[in-house]
């Protein structure tokens, strides 16, 4: 029974919880207990608090019985990403400089999970300040994708992908500047949802690069990732790149109805060079969107044949002006790819950043434009399938190509748009499961949630689970 | 009489032209009459359009005659700096590189000019690019100061400041990046207004670096400023940098009370290294606006020890992105100082551009939080009397000191901040008028302007006039 819990999602969970018919700590119990089976394999978590999840579970437990539910995250366990402050706890950043760092406040987010209701159940792993490392943490060690282990779990918030795939964790939060919550939600063979730049406050987590960087669920459902938006977005004017946009009742509102809804299909920018077995199964999910009623619309977006350009030069330039004094006084302390790279932005000039911002501009306005006639834009969320952890280079249908590159070339719109922009799994190749990635208009998350909950009520992934769950 | 007329203010001339008390074709011919005398001599036109501007006046006396007089720029003979685009005529931008080019719609602020039934009698000279050069301009030749031949009039926008002080245009428009508004009214002695960024579209006005740009009016009277400034405010789309902030009745609410207004002062920064002629001016005319009722309060703006370096990183790396591909292809024709400035701006790296950046922000809070407990910021526009044309160094003193670093000195936190500078003179010493300089808080331009009104009702600057019209 217990183990039967923790595969649940949040959206089984909450009516059990709030009836009693479960408790907090047996769930807790459940989770933990598979943190103990599986994660000296997986590596997903930098630090387990099983004892401090015991007692907060032991606490929701007798708040819900004395009639206090607060609502659909009370008693649920999560963990998140080792990037966003808790009070008073350790926050690494996944790094070495900050190993013994402990912030002084909650991160907005933190904090609005902490009124939930919500059971921490530790902090997971991650790329060096969420930068650096392609495949593996020089402090932490690699993280491991379930479906695989000699896999990567895709990165940079591979951890919180891994431990929700591996039910180590009912959901998680990531950060996404690239890609790095889809990208592992596409690895692990679940959701991630970047949401609209300026929807949910980055108070309290530690930036990689400020213009790009967005906070966003991984979850097991669409649902349940509409549930973590509602209750994360909203207005904070202690993060300077907050926008007061009123959020919407997402999880309350989610349907499957695609009659009438238009996809933009980018054949140039976001089916090129990719992965048989990806585009497959891509185009077979498109295609039974089309029987629900869907209307397929080719579109072209000019500038993002200049994506990739602005996304790095961005991203490196943004990312070495945080870390330029530490840089300095002890490179020795950041691992050998976190410092080339950050040593690469030190070189960027200044006219590249702005001609980068420039181009921004113009890819945003083509978006916008784009979305005045198609709701929502389909793509692979990656071009190829995992690879091997350790690996530099990927294959794509026989050509061997830096994974750099290709990691975030049809996620990086979505960060340099700031558009919200979801994975879902749309089947299992070979073993190891594919994402599909929905894009939609500035602030309209529903459109977003909407396709991906038709999606996933085709059940293409029925069925289908991680080979460590089956194994182990 | 119409000498007379040219000498007069917009306020002054409006319910002249209403009445039909004057026509705007004497008021017209008495302007370009000026122009005849004068600027063979002061070089503030880049092109003369006396037929176009007396065509143009006679539309407006018939138009006037007939009743439909437009408000109080109908009839109003000004010329504006060459960089704001004229439907179907040339704008040179100073440049040897647009020498020719003609664009194909009206700037927006010409439009409302139009609209408003403004006589436009020519181009005026400017810096190439606004940029450049620091006393001359390497195509169409050095403009002067009328107050003294030798000396330079101030830039960029110097052949505003020039017109406007002698006579040959009732008032113009210049544009502001690091002074270039603020820096030619003071040493031209008249008035010069910056307003907050975003209150003035720059839609169809060449950029010099854009999160830095200005367009204001330089003006004999602060009156004429307001009116110029209601008439130009206004949210545009079209010029992305644009804030939709309503605008006020400024001219109709010129107030001269002080009583209980704060001034804050800031002598580490403003008062700091100053000529002695200047400092003993400016302080001379805020212990007369004590006598008024004003109070002092010293101030301290820590970050404004850092402004210089984020000016002249931000205006240098913004300018080399917009000039990028000309000066790659053709570099030999720019001017040779231009280019030394646009050569430094490449090779500024993002890092700085982005730290500089993250000065902005915090020099803007700490000007916001000083904004809570004072009016207005009171300082010297320039910490020196303008120099020989040709000089690249100050004496400030008896000290030698590198005249670009000293001329943005004490204007360049307006442009770093957005918020709105006024300049005014304060007296004339060594016969060269001196600027004082009034900073507000954002979007709160009556403030500037009403304690800029009681100054100039003071009447410092009585009976003191430029050299030029003395003696020719």
């Amino acid at each position: 029974m217990t183990q039967d819990l923790a595969k649940q999602s949040i959206g089984e969970l909450a009516p059990l919880l709030q009836n009693k018919d479960i408790s907090p700590v047996e769930l807790t119990a459940a989770v933990l207990k598979n943190v103990d089976k599986y994660d000296s394999q997986v590596n997903s978590y930098i630090e387990i608090q099983a004892e401090g999840a015991r007692q907060a579970a032991k606490a929701a437990e007798l708040e819900i019985a004395s009639g206090n539910y607060r609502g659909a995250l009370h008693g649920i366990p999560m963990a998140l990403k080792d990037i966003m402050y808790f009070k008073g706890e350790t926050a690494t950043m996944g790094s070495g400089i900050h190993r013994d760092f402990v912030p002084d406040y909650d991160a907005a987010v933190v904090s609005k999970l902490k009124n939930a209701g919500v059971v921490f159940t530790g902090k997971l792993n991650m790329h060096e300040y969420a930068w650096g490392a392609t495949t593996t943490n020089p402090h932490f060690g690699a993280c491991r994708n379930p479906w695989d282990l000699n896999k990567i779990p895709g990165g940079s918030s591979g951890g919180s992908g891994a431990a929700v795939a591996a039910d180590m964790a009912i959901a998680s939060l990531g950060t996404d500047t690239g890609g790095s919550i889809r990208i592992p939600a596409a690895s692990c063979g679940i959701i991630g949802l970047k949401p609209t730049h300026g929807r949910i406050s980055k108070y309290g987590c530690f930036p990689l690069a400020w213009s790009l960087d967005h906070i966003g669920p991984l979850t097991k459902t669409v649902h349940d990732a509409a549930l973590l938006l509602e209750t994360l977005s909203g207005y904070d004017p202690r993060d300077p790149t907050s926008i007061d946009k009123p959020a919407q009742y997402y999880s309350g509102g989610l349907s499957e109805d695609l009659k009438g809804k238009v996809i933009g299909i980018d054949e140039d920018y976001f089916f090129r060079n990719v992965d048989k077995r990806v585009d497959e199964a891509v185009r077979q999910a498109i295609s039974e969107l089309e029987k629900l009623g869907a209307r397929i619309e080719p579109i072209k977006i000019p500038s993002l044949a200049q994506a990739e350009f602005a996304e790095l030069v961005t991203i490196t330039s943004e990312a070495s002006t945080v870390h330029h004094q530490n840089l300095i006084k002890h490179p020795e302390m950041f691992g050998e790819d976190t410092r080339f790279l950050l040593e690469f932005g030190e070189l960027v000039t200044a006219v590249d950043y702005l001609q980068a911002q420039q181009i921004r501009r113009k890819l945003s306005n083509e978006f916008a434009q784009t979305f005045e006639h198609v709701d929502v834009i389909i793509s692979p969320t990656l071009p190829f399938l995992p690879p091997l952890i350790g690996d530099n280079t990927v294959d794509i249908n026989g050509q061997t190509l830096s994974f750099l590159d290709e990691v975030i070339r049809f996620t990086g719109p979505g960060n340099l748009t700031g558009l919200p922009a979801l994975s879902i799994p749309c089947g299992v190749r070979d073993g190891l499961p594919i994402g599909l990635q929905i894009m939609g208009p500035a602030f309209e998350e529903e459109k977003v949630l909407n396709v991906a909950y038709a999606l996933e009520k085709l059940q293409l992934m029925k069925g289908q689970k991680p080979d460590l769950l089956s194994v182990l």
